[in-house]
């Protein structure tokens, strides 16, 4: 492996000569070699890739870069964004708490992708831009590292999370309409309860992915006000003028998605507040979510010995010893997906309590796991969906099976023959093996006609259209 | 100690003679001696006073009550809601995960307290009211459960939590706008950084509390849903039409608070995502209050041997061995508060993620925590700001020789001479001890007039105004 | 109401003159309202009776303490233990983080206590002892707060925990024994698997239990170790020679348990990784009852359209409109309070990892939790264990419908007609509605004969035998 | 790309024709797209080469698998234990909650590859060895999967985690014997307190350490624990008799490591507390972790504007912005790892407590996040020992300012003035900004030899030796 030499403020540094990436990855790459390498996650890099680009845009705009340097720096980052430097970003998520050398990945790369495009050798000892003076112009990593944790946070959540939930909310829609006819026995406590339709409950289930997405949406509000600006400490040292708004205006154009200058830039670096929200939001899709796949395992359970009510996909051989046996996997699947998000809140929330004076020093792990939280909710609703949920059929005998025999059909009786006479009925049922209409006319308490007219099922379950 | 004989559909109680609840309440005080007597919190036993009242009079005027019975259940309802009955619910919370017996303990109270206002004895066999049958009427404790839930969280949100932090958000803006021209060191990773004001570091606080207060509200607006009218398993069975709506308007009308019924009554009994998303906005809260005592606690550390650049209240002796010590003992409580609220949020993820079907059973649960969250944040916001943030000044002095000696001023001088020539000031002057000044003259890089126009602290903080 | 004036060094304070508290006490209240009044939990209260009558023996034994000034403090620290003087407890978890004024509070009463207790009245102002120099001598909170949060947790461990968790464990033994020869379905994925025992499924209940055991007595070896004699910061300032074993040699003759000075004192109060510790293992142990008790609520779900393979004890109507309905309230409570534990855990968590240089200032709130998950899981086991668990009885009609209509008895074909084959065999029955056997015979695969040789529901269940 | 077709009971799949895997492999590939491709822990993949080879050594020795087939499992497995195969396994965490496609992935794998080796071609239809009847023989998803957890989590463990706190704990004994006689001043409640020695500070943190192995070490008992034998519920079937004992006797010896066959096979399937009590014990190490590594971010800050007393290692340029700085970077890594742990054992318990009848089927989701942690934990120890602990000296002039400055060496005189005199004397030297000598002298209450006498800084550290 051959080298080229590199300096930053502290010295000298040997970096693999095919690489751009300059002194300052280099030293962080070596000082951090906790779990598994480039873990600092892709959406970040890539907001890194609009963000030197806006800041760039802006520089010039307000005359402190030139039009040159500015084209150049656009140019990398347009490569960034694409996706083709993603290995020049070999930096971890367990490195500084502020992501101060992702940032100067960032700066390095840029300004010697920028040197090279511009006809430069990397070997060259001067570079035509310079990763702080130039690339970082207007900037401190104390304000670009949570505007692009803003960015992947904010794009990954409406491009991957949303959708995926209201993909997975159009499904169970239009589940909950097919089967609105069919009545079936309800449970509370895990125990039979009084009827409703089959479409009544996944319709809860549709409300619940409905306020999901609102509360998502409601804390992606804070997620588009953005940090760059501030700089170093929230002061915005180092700026021209007007250069907040601006910038943030520019990213949003980039991205096409509705990003605003912060209001205040000292919380904006010292706490990550915005994404504890956010984190929050997810958390609270993952408790809506596991509530749904359990019940979908759950009322598919069997096949002959379990509840079964609906019937959903068999996508793989369910057992490597016993033949034949078919899983609820996808279910199984999300759930797990949700256990990941209720623990990596926790490790947002520790990590979004404990910021110091000007800066919160947790901002890599913040980011990695909300995003991780965002990408794997998305993709599990996908993956639920199309392999799932989609294909759900109830399983007609087994509903009218269970309805018939539920004796909190009688709960029908009520208001006619009071609660104390209906539980009588009820317990004679129960405890001699009898259909509620036996247990009724033998006690005396109605007619089999009465009992006919009162107790349908049918009727159980409409009260509120 | 005597007794009365109550009976319910299991058989014949023996009850305290003197108190006004019935068998079931017995029973389950009986059957579940976990954790401390009458644990189940009073903001939810006074909620149910508000709902049963409000069902009466719904029931009453949709033609399935009669005026004297709804009057008599209104009568009773209001010694419960003025607390004059808090004696009379002696329950826990660790009882069935329905609240069922919590229901039954109002509806028993009710009907045999109500017998009593009727001039009846508790001892006659033969009430004026009938706990299911009447003063249950229309209802489940599968939708009166949660629905008191939400009333007492909604309530004690705004009558306590966010007037709590308002509280606290508007003695930091006072502060802020005191300390307006306080120009102090920025500390950034805990190290020195470049400066800000002192006023700027409290306008971060500020920030953070009126977005909590924000999440929060945006939180209220689910909890504003309630289930009542969903009856058993959310179909409404049992209850005239138009009773979901008209019983929400009541609870409304008597709390004066925006309570509407929930749009899908299968999610409001199943779910309690309103809840744990209230939980989270708390807790979010939680995460920005922990920063924002830290900071004080750290900022008005020593006397002598740390960061003293604020002064807060002395309250109490600090030690019961080092004479004259003061502590930072109201940073201290919040932050306690702080850590409790994150794991009570883990409490009712876990709780919320579990239900099953047409209920989820972990409601008294997600009461108790959501409710000591709400009332742990207003009352330790009102007493940090009395008792600390109010009386917080600051420490010229201290204030004056950070700033002085802050290495960090040097990057003013980035747009002068570089940021390498600017790091190569700060690293001498670091390493031979001297200012920033004798530095950067001794190197060459420019004159000591130039260090005085361009190192101007106070020209270092405003750039964003 | 009448008063009384105390002092402290910051001063007079009026104090109820009925009360034996002193200035401090008096303060800690007016500047903490903070959650209900006196929510120091009472096993705190009472382990600095015992601890504060050790530390005056040892001081007289040491000669640093009159025989007289020890003697009058012990027969306070007496009433303590006693809960005699609980009212005079009435403090908050929520005051300083190092529970100063909860161990001026010890002082306070007994120096007070012990001038009425030797004819002196309460509103002299000399007092026999004084609060700091005689009751609280050779200690100080930092030291004296640890050492009564490790005694009151491994007491009450010991007390009502283990002793919980033992009684339920028994129980399941038993019913382990007594179901042993009954063949059911097992059930993997929530889907019908190869058979085993109702004895072998709850004989996994029964090690679950085990190693929770274990795992709390493994932590208890280090909550033995005790920080008295740390004093202020862990070096033992003002505590004489041998002082620090032999106080906590007097606990552990006082209390009956195997306390002992802890090895290191700079951890001891900086860190309460033992009680962090002792939390994990008792969130473990909710861990291992949540299964079990969700596993409990399933296996009796019905009772005529769930799994109802066994029949648990009715104790309260089930419902305020369903009549006749029972629930498991029992394993509702028991899965609301491991929700629990495992919330207070991360709250313990978050108080363990935030202390700073000698103290950790989260006492009070490490204390109260890891106290509320003992004392939860101790009443709920027992609870859980009385009133559901010992009168667990087999449905054995429900066990045998499944088991014969399992198709995974296909599995014991395996060794015969290999995995293949008896995955067409399953299918074909599951797909055409036949019997396992039906299938088999018609597929060619095997003669009935064979199958009723090969396919035995109870040669299947004893391999490990 | 080129296909082959492979089959399982379930029908035809396509699968890439240069690759080892088979059917279910692809099934699960395309059927889980969910987080990045191979997110299944390579630990777990390796583990399943140990354990395929033992079992096929046990079946041989038992008679059950010929010599030949023995052999070929054997090498096959060895190629997957020295990491060639790694590419062989693309299947994701979030997939069947049992990771029976992974199970099936290593039995295919280790089918095709074997034939393979024996010189067949992967085209072949019929291969050598069949993965269920041959490479999975007395073997199930659900026993294997947990044994392979197990097998990878205490093998990282010992050889990462443990050694990684043990290096740690190491070098923080060094400085702790280094720094013996550096007196400092202490502080509680992040304020001065009375003095300790740098070394006995540092004494606490060998102690967190030191104790956060020994229960790591305890949980390790229970892992070492193996559920292998239970095959499909625990109960053995078609396994040979004496087959459990002997395969965990077998990986034992092929790992060098103390395994042995679970005592309850119904429990290690059903349940796995032993990764919950793994990862507890990892917790407790983070908490310890944290409050040490935030000491010493703590305590080395500045340079010149916070504590610092200690001075750590420069290893990279601190900021982008502000030239010369140097941040805490490994305590920031470290205390971010943390964090990642506590949420993770969140995710674990959620996983852990939601098991049903026979199985959890979380088994990826926490076998990733335990492993996850062990690795963080080691790796992070390790850096932050040879990056920073190791490199730690003391700033001896800004230590013997602080202690000079302390007013807390006031409580020396508590035994010679009583405690209210000292607090005068500190009281006075605060507000009029003296000495403590000035000021005890002015007050009268002792003369300046006295003073000098009796308040000796390196006499109030060494009390307890």
């Amino acid at each position: 492996m051959s080298f080229r030499t590199e300096h930053d403020t502290m010295g000298a540094v040997q970096v693999p000569a095919d690489k751009y990436w300059g002194a300052q990855t280099e030293r962080s790459r070596n000082n951090f070699k906790i779990g598994p390498e480039a873990s600092m996650p892709k959406e970040i890099i890539h907001a890194f890739g609009y963000l030197k680009k806006a800041a760039a845009l802006a520089n010039h705009e307000l005359g402190v870069l030139s039009a040159e340097k500015a084209e150049l720096i656009s140019r990398a980052c347009e490569e960034i964004v694409a996706g083709q430097l993603d290995d020049q970003f070999p930096l971890v998520i367990w490195q500084t708490g502020s992501g101060t050398q992702s940032n100067m990945n960032a700066n390095e790369v840029i300004a010697y992708r920028a040197h090279v495009l511009n006809g430069g050798d990397l070997a060259d000892e001067k570079k035509v831009l310079h990763p702080n003076d130039d690339v970082n112009k207007s900037q401190s990593s104390n304000d670009t590292y949570p505007t692009a944790m803003h960015i992947a946070a904010y794009k990954l959540t409406v491009e991957n999370t949303i959708p995926g939930l209201e993909k997975l909310r159009d499904a169970l829609k239009e589940k909950a309409a097919a089967f609105d006819n069919i009545v079936k026995t309800g449970r509370t406590h895990f125990m039979d309860a009084t009827p409703l339709t089959l479409g009544q409950e996944f319709s809860g289930y549709v409300q619940q992915i409905d306020n999901s997405i609102r509360a998502i949406k409601n804390a992606l509000v804070m997620v588009a006000e953005l940090a760059l600006g501030g700089t170093a400490v929230g002061t915005g040292l180092n700026t021209p003028k007007g250069y907040d708004v601006l910038v943030a205006a520019k990213i949003a154009e980039l991205t096409g998605l509705p990003f605003v200058t912060a209001p205040n830039k000292f919380e904006a670096l010292a706490a990550h507040d915005a994404m504890v929200e956010l984190s929050g939001a997810l958390k609270r899709s993952a408790v809506a979510l596991m509530k749904i796949a359990n019940d979908v395992r759950m009322l598919s359970s069997g096949p002959r010995c379990g509840i079964g009510e609906i019937i959903i996909p068999d996508n793989e051989p369910g057992s490597s010893i016993m033949p034949g046996k078919v899983n609820p996997t996808q279910p199984e699947a999300l759930t797990m997906v949700c256990a990941q998000v209720i623990g990596n809140d926790v490790a947002v929330s520790v990590g979004g309590a404990t910021g110091h004076f000007e800066l919160n020093v947790f901002k890599p792990l913040i980011a990695a796991n909300v995003l991780q939280s965002a990408r794997l909710i998305g993709d599990a609703c996908v993956s639920f969906t199309d392999k799932c949920a989609a294909g759900i059929e109830p399983n007609h005998d087994q509903i009218k099976t269970h309805l018939e025999n539920s004796l909190m059909l009688v709960t029908a009786l009520n208001p006619h023959v009071g609660y104390e006479n209906a539980a009588k009925i009820a317990k004679k049922a129960h405890k001699e093996n009898k259909t509620l209409k036996e247990a009724a006319v033998e006690l005396g308490l109605l007619s089999a006609t009465e009992f006919d007219e009162w107790v349908r099922p049918e009727d159980m379950v409409g009260s509120l259209k």
